[in-house]
C-alpha cells in the first residue's frame, strides 16, 4: 500500500537526529527557523523539481530556471522571510549550451528581482531536475507558520486561483498559445510570482500561512492539521480571474480553484480584530487579498457551494506523492 | 563540443546576481561562506548524488543515505565548518517502506555521530537521486579556502588514497564480497568518514583544503588554480591502505590514488613553518596525515614516479561533468 507523501516524511524524517537548541522550527512548515546568533531567524527551505512531475518535459528552459527559483521563494515569503542566497542543485542529462543560457536566464531574472544572490551548489549528469535551497530572515518571533490558526480567523489567499491548473490543460492540449487568455493562463502555470512582498507585509497580522502549491484544500489543510482546528471555504468566494472564466464555466473554474496545484499563492488566517489592518496592508499592495472562509473549532474542512449547501468534492487536491513541500 | 563541468558552471553560474556585502565566500569552494551577524560565518554546501552515476544502482539504500550526507558533511569538513542542519530532498521513482527504513538509517547513522539536525526537504517522485543541503558553522576569518596555498606550502592527504576506485571496480565485478580485504575497499566506497574533527583542528594552520571527491590530481587542481600556483607530487609518498596493496600492484595502486574518486579524505597546504604544529595535530587524532609533496610558483601539476623522474598519466583525474563540489 503506498504512503501519502505526508506519512513517507513524518515517519522517516521527522525522527529526532539531534535535539539542538538552535532549532526553532524544524520539519514540518515552509522553511525551517534556526538560531543563528542574529536578531533575526534564519529561514532555510529547499525544493525539488523533476521534469515531467513538476514541470512538462518540453517547458522551455527558461521557464524552469525562473519556477525552481519561484517555488523556494514562495516557501520563504509563507513564512515572512526576506530572502537572501540560493544554492541550485542542477542534474542535466547533458549540456547543451542553448539550454543553460535559456534556463540560467530564468533563474537569474527571478533572483535580481529578490536580491537573491546563488552562492553555491552542484551540477550532475542524469535525469533532468532542479533543487534549490533557498535562505532568507525574518524577525523572530514574527515567523508566519501553518500552526497559528485559531476558530474564528478569516481565512485569505491572494491572487487567483486554478490559473495554473487551467494553463497545464491547456499546455498539455497544445491550446496554450491559441489566445491571449490561454497565454495567460500558461504564464501563471510557467511563471509563478512569489509573494515574498505579501508575506513580509502581513507579518504580525496574520497568524498562519502556507503557500498553495498542490492545492488550495491540501495545503490550507496543512494549517488546519497544524493547528488544530477546522474550516469552511465559500465556494462563491474563490477569486477566479477573467482568463480562467474565459475558459471555463463557474463551477469547473471553482473546482480547479479548489484542487488544482501550482498556483503558488498564498493562503493566510488572521483574526477580525486584525482584518481591518490586513485590508490596508491589501489596499497598498499590487496583490488581491479575498477572505474565502473562516476557521472553526470542529475538525475538517467544510466547503459550501454557492447556494450555501454543503459540497462534496470528488478529490480534494492531491496528498500524492509528486510534489510539495514536506 | 561538451563543456566540462568547471566550465559549465563558471560560465553559467557565477554571473554576479546580487552583489550582498553579506558573502564572504561564493560559488567555486567547498561551500559558500556567509555573514549572519553571528561571530562566525555560517558554510552553506549542497551536493546531489544521482543513482547509476555517483552511486551503484544496486548499492544498498543505507549507504546511500549515509553517503549522501558524508559528502556534504565532507564539504564543510574542507571548510574546517563545525556542522548543524541538513535538508534532504529525496526523489524515489516509488514508496518502498522497506528501503526508505534503511535510507534513513543510514542517514541518521552518521547525522547523530556528527550532531547534524534534519530540519527540512522535499520528497518528489522521479529518478532514484539525492541532493542533501548542509549547513555548519566556522570562525570568521579561519575558514579554509582554496586559494590560500603558496610556494613553499608542503602539500598532505589525509587517511589513505584509491580506496574507494578500487572498491567501485571490486562491487562491479562481484568481488566486493570475495575477502576481507574487499570487504574493506567497498566499505570505503559506501561509507567514506566525513574528516569533520580534522577539518577543524587544523584551523589555523593550514593555507588551504578541499575534500578529494573526483581525484587527487583533479582536486588539488582546483587549489593550484584558485592560489595561482602550481605543485609537485611525489607518488611514492602516497598513503595506500594494506587492503589496496593486497589487491594492487604498486604502480596500479599509485595511479588509483591519483586518479580514483569517492575517497573524500581532505587535501591540505601548510607552511613549513607550521609543520610541526601539522604533525602534532595529526598525532592526538586518529586520522594518518601524510605529506605528499609540495607548492611551488610555477603553474601547473608535476607528478614524480618512485624513482624519482617525472610521470606521465594517461589522466589526469575527472574534470567530468558527472560529479563534484564546484
Amino acid at each position: 500500500m503506498p504512503l501519502s507523501e505526508f506519512e513517507v516524511i513524518r515517519r522517516y524524517f521527522m525522527e529526532a537526529t539531534a535535539v539542538r537548541e538552535d532549532i526553532l522550527l524544524g520539519v514540518g512548515d515552509d522553511a525551517a527557523l534556526l538560531r543563528t546568533g542574529s536578531t533575526e531567524s534564519l529561514a532555510l527551505c529547499m525544493d525539488t523539481m523533476v521534469a515531467g512531475v513538476h514541470f512538462p518535459d518540453d517547458a522551455p528552459p527558461e521557464t524552469i530556471g525562473y519556477k525552481a527559483l519561484a517555488v523556494n521563494l514562495s516557501d520563504l515569503a509563507a513564512m515572512g522571510a526576506r530572502p537572501a542566497w540560493a544554492l541550485l542543485a542542477l542534474t542535466v542529462p547533458n549540456v547543451e549550451e542553448g539550454w543553460l543560457v535559456a534556463f540560467s536566464a530564468g533563474f537569474y531574472r527571478l533572483a535580481r528581482m529578490h536580491d537573491v544572490a546563488l552562492v553555491g551548489g552542484d551540477t550532475t549528469r542524469g535525469p533532468l531536475a532542479v533543487t534549490i535551497n533557498a535562505a532568507g530572515w525574518v524577525d523572530e518571533g514574527l515567523a508566519l507558520r501553518r500552526s497559528g490558526a485559531r476558530p474564528g480567523d478569516g481565512i485569505y489567499v491572494t491572487g487567483t486561483l486554478g490559473d495554473a491548473a487551467l494553463g497545464l490543460r491547456l499546455w498539455r492540449s497544445g491550446q496554450g498559445d491559441v489566445d491571449e487568455h490561454a497565454r495567460q493562463l500558461v504564464e501563471r502555470l510557467h511563471r509563478p510570482v512569489p509573494r515574498v512582498r505579501m508575506g513580509r507585509a502581513v507579518l504580525g497580522i496574520a497568524s498562519a500561512a502556507i503557500d498553495i502549491s498542490d492545492c488550495l484544500c491540501a495545503d490550507l489543510g496543512h494549517i488546519l492539521k497544524q493547528s488544530g482546528v477546522g474550516a469552511v471555504i465559500e465556494s462563491g468566494r474563490l477569486p477566479l480571474s477573467a482568463a480562467m472564466l474565459a475558459k471555463c464555466r463557474g463551477g469547473e473554474a471553482r473546482h480547479l480553484a479548489l484542487t488544482g496545484g501550482d498556483d503558488y499563492e498564498l493562503c493566510l488566517t488572521a483574526a477580525p480584530a486584525v482584518e481591518a489592518a490586513l485590508v490596508s496592508v491589501a489596499a497598498t499592495s499590487d496583490v488581491p487579498l479575498t477572505r474565502i472562509g473562516r476557521i472553526e473549532a470542529q475538525p475538517g474542512l467544510r466547503i459550501l457551494a454557492i447556494d450555501g449547501r454543503p459540497l462534496s468534492l470528488d478529490r480534494f487536491g492531491f496528498d500524492h506523492f509528486g510534489s510539495g513541500a514536506p
